[in-house]
């Protein structure tokens, strides 16, 4: 039994992966892999309708939010976001408060004006900045609600009158939150919805149109709403799984009660960590992340062993990111809570042997 | 037993999807699934390094050519080419010959100036324009080596002394060819090469980096090929497909072996074709695609009944694109030769019968 806190490509619950493996030899008993049937078919067609629907059922969006499956990752949407929402001569409001937000800063720059309003740099992003003030006129604010490389995560969603445009790739329907407040939502698919490959958007359909540069037909947000994620060849496959883990959240109850889980494990987890001496947390408790905990050991000397050990007990994936270093767990909406409980107690004996 | 000529996505070999299957579950005995591992772990990053070793021995590429497997299908290629290639001040020759070609030379009208040097239009892109000049000072002529809708096929590399770009979506890998003459060829992978949701690239790095603008961090291929398509989460599990058809390919005896038995499914439906009065092909002889064929019948009140016994007899995907209307019937790599038999025994017995 392997314990998979990876943080992303990460765990995925087992029907799905159980269904996704047998439809690649017989799909919806067409004699034929889903990978070989055409985007165009009813099958498929199917499919993607309802992965769609799923969506707008589980986040509760209204009828002016757009939802799509394209290709690629997070990082396609640091530029294609200001490609087709931010002017040469506008201003977008930024937070930069990760590595990932660092990154759409970057892309941002590239096609209008850009102001972070707020920073955690000061402190290598172990906090969110909650205070800003925003230019007047700029025409969205972006934050990235969970950042997965510093254990960081908004529990509430920014105030202001900004139109908010949000990375959830590591968050997404985790918990509750008011999506339909939200301009614009990204994800890449391969934390909680599914595997990588596609991304997920929720666009309102109002904030689109308004800039003047001509956008190539691929990143032009409106041509894919047109053409309802079908403009060109889907990721398949991508679409498939990814509808497979909604049904299954729908089934687990949707998404109060996955918050629930999540609430349960990463309360098990930092409640542990504050108990052990041996460990600790860089991140300001009351930004801590649900969904990626960032822990490192009182004696760095000591964390070969605890590795080692880690191992020993089918850990997986918990050694943390190479620019922050320590450990990192990762809990995703698939990870079960007895993963959790065989992480803590792990930790509990170390503390008990070694210190 | 169905008989799969879908033009893409499309059929893969029984080897590549049972291994795929497995691996769903339990990825080379890891305990994971192939969806859940991380893609900077030794486990991916083999996959990913065989996948470009076997792109680069079974194309025989030279050391100046590079190979990627980025987000996307060729659609996305269609921008980012003239995105990393055409400066604004400059031209590019483009051969319009297909609908791709069309959709390729209106993103690249974004970038810079574009002169289409030949075009098919005149006859609906039934045959291939082979007589063109290119402009004096022309960074590149692109073309498309197979049209997978309209079922022409180019049998020999255009002779020019610009660098080539092609678009090799449709029949690449199935024909021995010299790639290396090639600056830049893109394809998605979901007709030869693996399932939809990656795009192969080979790129002689000789060509980059001579434009003036400022590319996105996504869309620099020189970027990518410094991070050897790791730059972000790639599609681990398309990837992983692609490595799989690969090494089906190389086991098969490669390119030539492969060549030789396209060429035996395309002689033996175009002989059988030209046979038979009843059917016929609208695209010049000479011209003719070895990966997608294309066909009508004479008397077209007979379409739907021929439609109706090809579905009967389990051949799968034979209708003409809703563009073209009529038939196609795809051969890609992975189709047997013994389903091209079955085919022209129902036309045979279909013009016997109804002729």
């Amino acid at each position: 039994m392997v314990h998979n806190f990876n943080a992303g490509p990460s765990i995925l619950p087992k029907d799905v992966l159980q269904q996704a493996s047998e439809s690649l030899l017989n799909f919806n008993n067409s004699g034929l892999s889903i990978l070989e049937i055409g985007h165009r078919t009813a099958l498929f067609e199917a499919v993607l309708h309802e992965a769609i629907s799923l969506v707008k059922e589980l986040m509760q969006l209204g009828s002016d939010h757009e939802v799509l499956f394209l290709h690629g990752g997070a990082s396609t949407q640091f530029m294609q976001v200001p490609y087709n929402l931010l002017d040469e001569d506008q201003t977008a409001a930024y937070i930069d408060n990760g590595i990932w937000g660092s990154k759409a800063i970057k892309e941002a720059r590239l096609f209008g004006n850009v102001e972070v309003v707020a920073s955690s740099k000061d402190k290598n992003h172990t906090y969110l900045p909650k205070e800003f003030t925003t230019p007047a006129g700029a025409v969205y604010l972006h934050y990235t609600t969970n950042n997965t490389v510093e254990g960081t995560q908004w529990q509430s969603v920014p105030q202001t009158d900004l139109p908010l445009v949000a990375d959830m790739s590591s968050d997404i329907l985790s918990r509750q939150l008011d999506f339909n407040r939200h301009a614009l939502i990204y994800a890449g698919a391969q934390k909680n919805i599914g595997m990588a490959g596609v991304n997920l958007l929720v666009i309102n359909k109002n904030v689109l149109g308004k800039v003047k540069r001509k956008i190539p037909t691929i990143l032009d947000y409106r041509i894919h709403i047109e053409n309802g994620s079908m403009l060109n060849t889907p990721p398949v496959f991508a679409i498939y799984v990814s509808m497979l883990t909604l049904r299954w959240l729908k089934k687990m109850g949707g998404v109060a009660a996955i918050e629930k889980l999540n609430n349960q494990k990463a309360d098990l987890f930092y409640s542990t960590l504050d108990s052990l001496p041996m460990f600790k947390g860089p991140v300001a408790k009351e930004d801590r992340s649900k969904m990626n905990a960032v822990f490192v050991m009182e004696d760095i000397s000591l964390e070969k062993q605890f590795l080692d050990v880690a191992k020993q007990e089918n850990l997986y994936g918990i050694k943390g990111h190479r620019s922050v270093g320590g450990f990192r767990a990762s809990f995703y909406n698939a990870l079960p809570l007895s993963s959790v409980e065989v992480l803590v107690q792990v930790m509990k004996d170390f503390a008990n042997k070694v210190g």
